[in-house]
């Protein structure tokens, strides 16, 4: 069986996306929380994780002997393992632009990264609105989520980026949750986009197992003072 | 034929990678140099890339019509479009941990890669020792570095990472040029893995292409003030 090592559920945007990916396209996995009590070497998250793989974060994929970090590897390692489940798209220069995207946002979208980190039962419109006052570099990367994300919803006319869910989709899942966290002003069709990654299956269970965590860690938080 | 987009071969980390790897895996392919005059809106440098696709940035694949950004996307198409170079390596638990490492590299390293950018001609080695001495975060991420090849070094006894040459020593091969041009310490191992990316034909052939380009960009010099 499958193990996946995740975070927190509420916080960890890099764990969410390739258990998305398993839970949407019905891949088995056992599923093992390392909370996130800090990042520091002597908490108990590291010193687990550690004894895992001296890469010390997670996600984490489990398989037999087989220990892979990192999101996108992980990502990899199941499209190849699970042809069936076509995860990337079939057509060679969709799949091409797929990991395009998936790669921009592996490696990109710093602003939004920082001034925005995923916190998914936070409500912080009134922090977005101002943060979008202030930084141009974060009007900037919302901007270039618009071009990469219109003409495939376009092209296509969705549901989701490339037609069928795929990576790609599981990739940008955590930016939704921060898009509807932090009400950051999107286009019409990229609003509905947004919306339609919110009601799958998967999505909603993760929120759901994000919101009964009830865990605040000051060191995820830098808008709440508390719950 | 093929088309990749570059920058100068000085500074151009992440152009480096493909480039490197097609032409030692002998894929055929017209090479296009953009100057980098600067990374300003009005530069011509941005003008060009921007042309070409909205991402503004090199490496640009070109394949007829399809567009490739994002150097890590691009060596995943060139394994597809051409299976018998064998550009990941041939097992799936070792294609796995190269995908790993690549990865890691790919969102990683942000310290060696602030503090130490790519900058072939240059022979930095005082300022390298100074960096040495004032960032802890430049020298775990070194130390990381002996963590991740070790193992493979060890155990594959090399001579590249998963013994034959792949996209993974294509990745690093940029990292090599770093840790020559800064005099970083290395153990024995690694340092004889970086002497044998050195003398790889492509990897010399990029090289006297960054030498013979006598530029001198200063937004690319944090160090020298001239050649
Ligand atoms: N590039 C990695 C990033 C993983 C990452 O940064 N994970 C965070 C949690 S979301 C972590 O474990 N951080 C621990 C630390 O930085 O010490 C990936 O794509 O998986
Ligand atoms: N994640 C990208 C990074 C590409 C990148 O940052 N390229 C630099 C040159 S090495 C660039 O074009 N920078 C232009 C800019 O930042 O405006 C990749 O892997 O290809």
């Amino acid at each position: 069986m499958l193990k996946l090592y995740i975070g927190n559920k509420n916080y960890s945007s890099w764990s969410m996306r390739p258990w998305m990916l398993m839970r949407q396209s019905g891949i088995h996995f056992d599923e093992v929380k390392l909370r996130f009590d800090s990042f520091a070497p002597d908490s108990q998250f590291k010193q687990q994780v550690l004894s895992l793989s001296p890469i010390g974060k997670v996600p984490l994929l489990v398989d037999d002997e087989l220990i892979i970090w990192d999101s996108l590897a992980i990502c990899e390692y199941l499209a190849e393992r699970f042809p069936e489940k076509h995860l990337w798209p079939q057509h060679a220069a969709q799949r091409a632009r797929a990991r395009s995207l998936v790669s921009e946002m592996h490696s990109g979208f710093s602003s939004l990264r920082s001034l925005c980190p995923m916190n998914i039962e936070a409500r912080l419109h009134e922090v977005g609105a101002q943060l979008w006052e202030q930084h141009a570099d974060l009007r900037a990367d919302v901007r270039r989520l618009e071009a990469l994300w219109l003409p495939q919803l376009q092209a296509a006319h969705g549901p989701m980026l490339f037609e069928q869910f795929s990576i790609a989709d599981a990739f940008f899942a955590p930016v939704c949750m921060r898009l509807n966290s932090y009400g950051l002003p999107t286009s019409q069709i990229v609003t509905a986009y947004v919306q339609r990654i919110c009601l799958l299956p998967s999505t909603q269970e993760w929120v759901q197992g994000a919101l009964a965590e009830n865990d605040f860690l000051p060191f995820e938080e830098p808008y709440r003072t508390q719950r």
